[in-house]
């Protein structure tokens, strides 16, 4: 198992500045109020690509050798980051080709589109993306670039913690969803570097758990056909992400899809920022184990803003407006 | 008349520092893709109390001596400066009094109540407002804070622009809505002084164009009961704000409600933030207009985030999150 080292997030930063935002930091007195805590929230929703994705990408298909880089990009994904790897891959001028399950949202379709990517579709279950995903790298040469399970894009994400954490100091726990894993293993490969003892918490859709029953079993749980409203966390652990999780990551905090979309529209209202429902886990997280929180200085990745709003029916003009 | 000057923004920008945020600047490569320009967002829904407001309220509030602010201060609003002075006054531990139509948005009266404000309701004319205030006034001894018609106020949202110009330089103009004009006259203000190349071009609902039309007639035309759905810009201009908008002003730019609504999803959609219709106007224009903004450095006020969600249907869970 090739696992990522600090040195490759610092390599990652230098590679990936010119593609990404370096994303703000936003603050709510009201939700501050609310928690009894200082919240911190890094918008990657504010991303390029809308989603923290952007980064791991980037440094996957920017750190390819000329000859490899030729044969294309390919990758499963949810969304965001198949967007993400189409958007990096077009800043290089690379092909790529997405394998979807057909239920994505049609704005993550969309935006791999948009970016020139190519779109394969298959049934939404693990062994689907996975089977369909060979069958296209076999006939292609491309380069397999995994949502997560992949050491280039875990030290991408890392450099998401890396900026927050070089903003706000001090920070006594930070608050990441877990899906597949990729965000919280840079999240623990950075801040076990830089700030140890600054705690690790994760935050999951009680309908798709299966990081908190690998936490409870002490080794990977596989769930398939998860599906919470919190599209992006639907994916399973693989062993390199589970290697941080086992050891990095002091507790999973389960929350319901009730506590998710009120947490999501609380941020639209009071955040004046559009979040899509997996970046609301770890907010709903932190309302409902209040106690857990209180009185601390608390980072929160807001992990990405690709949400349809076409479904939402006070917004008649956005089909047209696109 | 009293015109205030550079210094006085320069002494405002020093005393709300504590109050207020420097917001962030925001770009979109699809946005200005779409324009073919470069857009700059000065993200005022993300200020204090979700819009700019803050800053010239702050201003005021923090200016008065302690006799003065010991009598509380009073304003009429159609929401955002409601709100903003009453923040202010709560922050500076003052009473604060707001004379609001009836028929302006729920969130907006709920923002003065959660500052602890004191709201009295009237109808949705500028007379009424005016008289009403004045009784209050004669009533109270309480400081008039004008949302617009005031040296001080115009002075705080002149910080607005001030902050943007020193994070983007080179701007060759500046696109921000025009109601009653305390925000375009705070932009003369400054970048008359900081960077008079950059021209200053104003937005404005065609149903609400009292300022379009002033211009055009060359004196300050009045028209009551407008109500676009941009409801911050229905206001009128007053011999404070226009002396601004008629010497600095280089052109007001109209756009239709379907304009302005389909701006405002565009940018949720695409920016992933939150404005409300009266921020959507300036990008409205540029779309519109794009012929005026080709090839240019732009700068955009977002003025405010405070939209009234619960207006959507796909948000059932709002009611409760609050």
């Amino acid at each position: 198992m090739d696992i990522p080292t600090f040195d490759d997030v610092l390599a990652a930063e230098k590679r990936i500045a010119p593609y990404i935002h370096n994303t703000p930091v936003l603050t709510s007195s009201y939700l501050n109020q609310l928690c009894a805590a200082d919240l911190f929230f890094k918008c990657e929703n504010l991303q390029k690509v809308g989603a923290f994705k952007a980064r791991g990408a980037s440094n996957a298909v920017f750190g390819l050798d000329a000859s490899t880089a030729a044969r294309g990009v390919a990758t499963h994904s949810s969304g965001n980051h198949a967007g993400a790897l189409c958007y990096a891959a077009a800043r290089r001028g690379i092909s790529a080709t997405v394998v979807m399950p057909r239920t994505a949202p049609e704005t993550k379709k969309a935006a791999v589109r948009s970016y020139g990517g190519r779109i394969l579709e298959c049934e939404p279950t693990q062994a689907a993306r996975e089977a369909l995903l060979a069958q296209v790298i076999g006939e292609t040469g491309a380069d397999l670039v995994h949502p997560y399970d992949d050491p280039r894009v875990i030290a991408g994400q890392a450099t998401c913690v890396l900026e927050l954490q070089r903003e706000i100091d001090d920070l006594d726990v930070v608050v990441a969803p877990v899906g597949g894993g990729g965000l919280i293993s840079g999240t623990c490969l950075t801040l076990t570097q830089l700030s140890p003892q600054t705690r690790i918490i994760a935050a999951e859709p009680e309908s798709a758990d299966d990081a908190h029953r690998s936490l409870l079993a002490g080794e990977i749980v596989l769930r398939d056909g998860q599906h919470s409203v919190a599209d992006g966390l639907n994916t399973n652990l693989k062993p390199l992400t589970w290697h941080f999780v086992a050891n990095f990551v002091e507790d999973i905090l389960l929350v319901s899809e009730a506590e998710i979309l009120a947490a999501m529209y609380l941020t639209w209202q009071r955040m004046k920022i559009i979040i899509e429902p997996s970046s609301a886990v770890p907010l709903a997280a932190i309302i409902k184990h209040r106690d857990r929180f209180q009185g601390q200085r608390v980072g929160v990745i807001i992990t990405g803003g690709n949400v349809e709003l076409q479904a939402c029916p006070g917004c008649p003009q956005l089909g047209s407006a696109k």
